[in-house]
């Protein structure tokens, strides 16, 4: 059995407050512990309601005690409680993505999927663009939290000191399909409300856009969606050099 | 003051048994029933909380009440009775897509906003795909649900007989980047968990898939970003003749 306290304290993991406190996050399900252990990630405890193929070492938790406990409306089997890495210094080499102020934790998710599959090693986030660690951010990514290095940082000292040209995505942009992509850069996407903010709207070498098709009226793009088609064009074309 | 009998009706078109029974949903917000209203869609009732501009002929509901019957965490400020359109037959031409029991609200309401962007005027849904006039979806939508025609119907027969090619979104499918779209057919997606049913796929003259970059590990994408990258893939390329 699982004391009450600890319970108690798996449950504040929650929270962004109790995770910066205590440098730790919660992981759930057989899927996201699976791959945060394959990874090579080392967890500080795990817990299962059963024995589960690749999980060593873990506690038994009760069905009753995780439902407790859990962020998920279907509580899967299996509980990690893990470290949050040290900030580490981004790789400044080919393409990086940066977050201004995105929001939504499933849009968070699907883009930290979307570095993983398109071989996007960093992934920079402004300080308020939503926390990775949030459980709604790591079911979305589905795993892939565990290949990918998210850093929050202030975008403007970070992309200012790149060494890279820098790229925003606007509705307003000069359309995708037309641009001669470089071989490396970074590219920034704004939140859909509010867009890319003024001080890092400065460092913009060019703003790229995705035509919409026949008429006007469509608004907007959902901001991973957007992202899915930035990315897919960056890897589609053979990388050429740098055009600065 | 709106009544308590009418408040609890309104409630309940969060639920499809009611919307199904009555042939009426739920719009909220000034948003999503601004675009219905604009698009020419006859609301039965419209609620708001103050005046807004656009916005005729709504009677008065208390922030309270609209908190109460509201499936926001922000009720913003309007709402609206709509019906159900009656069923319409698809329009067979161009490009059109089709859902394989897509479950996931988000994901469909930003599909729709994808076809919107994209000038896909109608999106086929299987039967057990989540109904697009839950409330979930019409917010993911950002008020495009106005500007789509979304049809439930059974896949199989409606593909066999469209008279155009069927091409399925899969991740072991030819490459996308290499293989010369047509400039008519009909796209069918399949859900993250069970991708397409057995009698579809029987349909299919070719699956197409997203090459990811540089490694093996990812599992797959988001229904709704792998949506985005083949619309834009669709949309990016002149429309050349049938390959059929």
């Amino acid at each position: 059995m699982v004391a009450k306290r600890e319970l108690k304290f798996i449950k504040s993991l929650h929270q962004k407050k109790y995770r910066s406190r205590h440098g730790l996050f919660l992981a759930e399900g057989v899927k996201l512990v699976g791959e945060l252990l394959r990874s090579g990630w080392e967890p500080r405890q795990l817990f299962t309601t059963e024995p589960v193929d690749g999980i060593e070492g873990a506690l038994h938790i009760s069905e009753q005690d995780l439902t407790k406990v859990s962020a998920l409306v279907q509580p899967n089997k299996v509980l990690g409680i893990f470290g949050i890495p040290r900030p580490v210094s981004p790789v400044f080499e080919g393409w990086l993505l940066a977050l201004d102020g995105v929001r939504d934790p499933g849009n968070l998710g699907t883009i930290i999927r979307l570095c993983d599959w398109f071989g996007i090693r960093d992934l920079l986030c402004s300080p308020d663009t939503v926390d990775c660690y949030n459980p709604k951010v790591l079911m979305a990514t589905m795993g892939s939290v565990a290949r990918v290095r998210v850093h929050y940082m202030p975008l403007e000292q970070t992309l200012a000191g790149s060494g890279l040209p820098v790229f925003g995505a606007s509705m307003e942009g000069e359309p995708l399909g037309s641009f001669r992509m470089p071989g490396e850069g970074i590219l920034v996407m704004g939140s859909e409300s509010h867009g890319i903010s003024q001080g890092v709207a400065r460092l913009l070498q060019n703003t790229l856009g995705i035509s919409p098709f026949g008429k006007e009226e469509a608004e907007s793009l959902n901001v991973a969606a957007a992202a899915a088609i930035f990315l897919y064009e960056i890897r589609r074309r053979p990388a050429g050099p740098t055009q600065m």
